[in-house]
């Protein structure tokens, strides 16, 4: 090499949750850090995820008031309120990231904007342009490059017609109609969030009910709810190719639903199907490393097969999610700097943020039943619960699932208003073994959603106050 | 006695959340239950208080976001706005006064609709029109017949022009301006409300704070916030008199303002003022029952003075509060039944339900500075939270009080998004012993206004992610 090698404590790769949450964890004890990004600061979650997607539905759920108390009835009026959310999502990027530049330069991190090429295991080179910029060497090193959709995941993407959730988020109109291939938590969301701008959706799973990774009873309740919002809801379906019409106005997609082949015309696909790590230009095999089933293998401590390198976040798998790349840090800095803690799969709370929302923490009803046997259930309809009644926050229920024995908390699942809030009361109480009875000691405020927490704790036993039985 | 005296196991008087929930758990373990309600069924929560104000406030957000974004603009909107948001509060209390008359009968609780009134300390007449409707008698019970406006808290109220909040829910128009005598959570809740619908909004607070209950720092940056919105707050101050002017149409109120007397001339005057316990035509005194200081006095069993009655919720005073009161029935009805409870005043959560909503819990940082002398304050403001840039609600904070040994928490206090949902996770951590250190252990879902619980606990060690420092 020609140019001179410089040496850092640590270096992470990636700036997203995971990644800059390592590198500011290793700054705050004190260690050299460098972080490297080839496209924009924040990743994933602040640009193209989290951020702006949670910008936009909050703006649907009050277009979809205003639509329903009177106050906007014309299409030229969403089209333009679609235009001023994606305005406001702008704003919200720009905020989230500049607050990101503000934390690693308090840090004092060492910022290089560029991509992360591996030399050998330990150094790196930062290319920009295809140039290298300077090579850089660190005996611990994480990688915490994300995902990107699986290239089967965007047959026939063009950005315009066939898109996918990056693209959205730079759309300037609106399509009449739109087919989204994959009904796990943003394909849902995207729906609920087309839907209420007027668009006609079509949700397409491949697996036998959407949402997937929550409770069978969401999964059920969320689809009637899609469809009594007109949204076409296709289980059991795989989407097979794509091709735009000659005029170019619309979009066929070939689809096997159910065992039969069949089309459905639109004007714009959205694929948000299966990810996998993304490594490009990362030259993996130069530290020895390779990608297994689309990700990076860690074991508990997130440490991949090449001594000294972690990985962390979307690129090692196990669900996309940011807290769970923000767990992952916390871990890999805790075992670099010499601790052992493990991480806790269990305990990653799940939310959906369309309205009504959804969340989900620890053993699904069917997981719990598989591996305790008999549980209790205790569950509570928003429907009775007084704060839903005063704001006409009705759908849904909260439903906890704890062990006959002690009453330990094996899951809760809520779906409803505050679901995504409400859920870290069965985080803490999972986390801490707080059971059903310790729950039931608690005062809960008058009128609130949390009180369907504490009724569904009740109803374990048979004892809670405002529901109708039988 | 000419009629026949009917004996139940247990009576409870008076409807509202205390009562109907001790008549219910009666019920439930098998006792014959009469309750007696002279008024609306429910009480104040659900006719008058919780459940409407709660109505109301939710749709004035709706209706600060519709103007903000330019959907509505003219004062005819506004009215008839208002009009129907006082529509959909009435559908909301028949929803849950409906609700409430089916679990009476769901489990078969004898419903006497009339005056109780004490003949012996355990036999009671039910009077309609002053006419005895039959005698009844039990040798346990419950006293649960709420509060009331002091009569000087409601100087010259008329139930038009000098009002108190029963009146209020009943208006048929808006006032171009308001004095609110009382700067306590509902004073404030109605000064917010009235203020988004355009009225001109004095509130008037006799301590040298509003929202004396709260953590101090809630309280000014509260004000402030009021004043922000042009909303007149005077501290320090209290309302003397009241006068109507000649012509009707404006009323004066006679005030003394840190030592000075002055005048504020404004459309309609609204009293939330100090309450007391409402017993009126009770005859309390045969059963050897009176008040003392306007409510009736009971050991923390909630045990009266005299043998097997009980008191509960807004009649025992210490705050008027729905969950209070359904703490205190099942305390009541755990002891009548011979177990040993008692009243944890200490975990009573406190909220506001205007927008930023506020909650508390435990100690305020100048009790516990008070109480235990130096004590560790973590705080992480919500304009560092994602879930709040991205929804735009950046105003407030969490801060969390933590004893210095242990890391016990002593206090949460919250003003900002879901203040009043996220209150529970610090009634479960301190419930249950879950101290600052378990906190940081557990894995909150991003982005979640839950987050900056966490960050707080996480910033009692200066460990905060998302925060600039200094």
């Amino acid at each position: 090499m020609e140019k001179e090698v410089k040496t850092f404590d640590a270096i992470v790769i990636g700036s997203g949750p995971g990644g800059y949450l390592a590198a500011i964890l290793f700054a705050q004890k004190g260690l050299s850090t460098a972080i490297i990004e080839k496209g924009d600061f924040g990743g994933t979650c602040l640009n193209r995820g989290c951020i702006p997607t949670k910008a936009l539905l909050k703006e649907a759920t009050f277009l979809e008031e205003a639509i329903k108390s009177g106050m906007i009835k014309k299409s030229e009026d969403i089209l333009s309120f679609f235009k001023k959310a994606m305005e406001k999502k702008d704003i919200a990027i720009q905020q989230v990231v500049g607050g990101l530049r503000n934390l690693l330069n308090r840090d004092r991190i060492t910022i290089f904007q560029g991509e992360a090429s591996f030399i050998e295991p330990h150094t790196l080179q930062v290319l920009r342009d295809g140039t290298s910029i300077e090579p850089i060497h660190s005996d611990r090193i994480i990688i915490a490059t994300g995902a990107a959709l699986k290239e089967e995941s965007q047959l026939g993407r063009d950005g315009k017609k066939v898109i996918g959730s990056d693209d959205l988020l730079k759309m300037a109109d609106l399509p009449t109609s739109m087919a989204i291939v994959g009904g796990g938590r943003r394909g849902v969301e995207f729906a609920t969030f087309f839907n209420i701008f007027g668009v006609q959706v079509t949700l397409i799973e491949k697996q036998n009910r959407i949402l997937p990774q929550m409770d069978r009873e969401i999964s059920v309740r969320y689809k009637s709810l899609l469809t009594k919002r007109n949204i076409k809801v296709l289980t059991d379906t795989e989407a097979k190719s794509t091709e735009i019409s000659k005029d170019q106005k619309t979009v066929r997609l070939q689809i096997v639903s159910k065992g039969k082949s069949e089309t459905i015309d639109s004007k714009m696909i959205l694929w948000v199907g299966d990810r996998q790590g993304y490594v490009t230009g990362l030259h993996l095999e130069k530290a020895s490393l390779n990608l297994q089933n689309g990700f990076i293998p860690v074991n508990p401590s997130m440490k991949t097969s090449s001594p000294g390198i972690y990985a962390i976040g979307d690129v090692v798998g196990r669900g996309c999610l940011a807290h769970k790349a923000f767990m992952e840090a916390r871990v890999a800095v805790e075992n670099i700097l010499g601790q052992s803690t493990r991480i806790d799969d269990r305990l990653v709370p799940i939310c959906l943020y369309s309205n009504p929302e959804a969340a989900s923490i620890g053993l699904t009803e069917e997981q719990a039943k598989t591996e305790w046997g008999e549980v209790n259930i205790g569950k509570f309809p928003f429907m009775a619960c007084g704060r839903s009644i005063a704001t006409g926050n009705q759908e849904g229920m909260v439903k906890i699932i704890s062990e006959k024995k002690y009453g330990e908390v094996l899951g809760v699942h809520i779906l409803g208003p505050s679901a995504t809030e409400l859920i870290h009361l069965g985080a803490m109480a999972m986390r801490h073994e707080i059971g059903v009875e310790e729950i039931k000691e608690m005062i809960f405020a008058h009128p609130t959603f949390s009180e369907a927490f504490f009724e569904a704790a009740l109803d374990t036993s048979g004892e809670a106050i405002h529901m109708m039985k039988g």
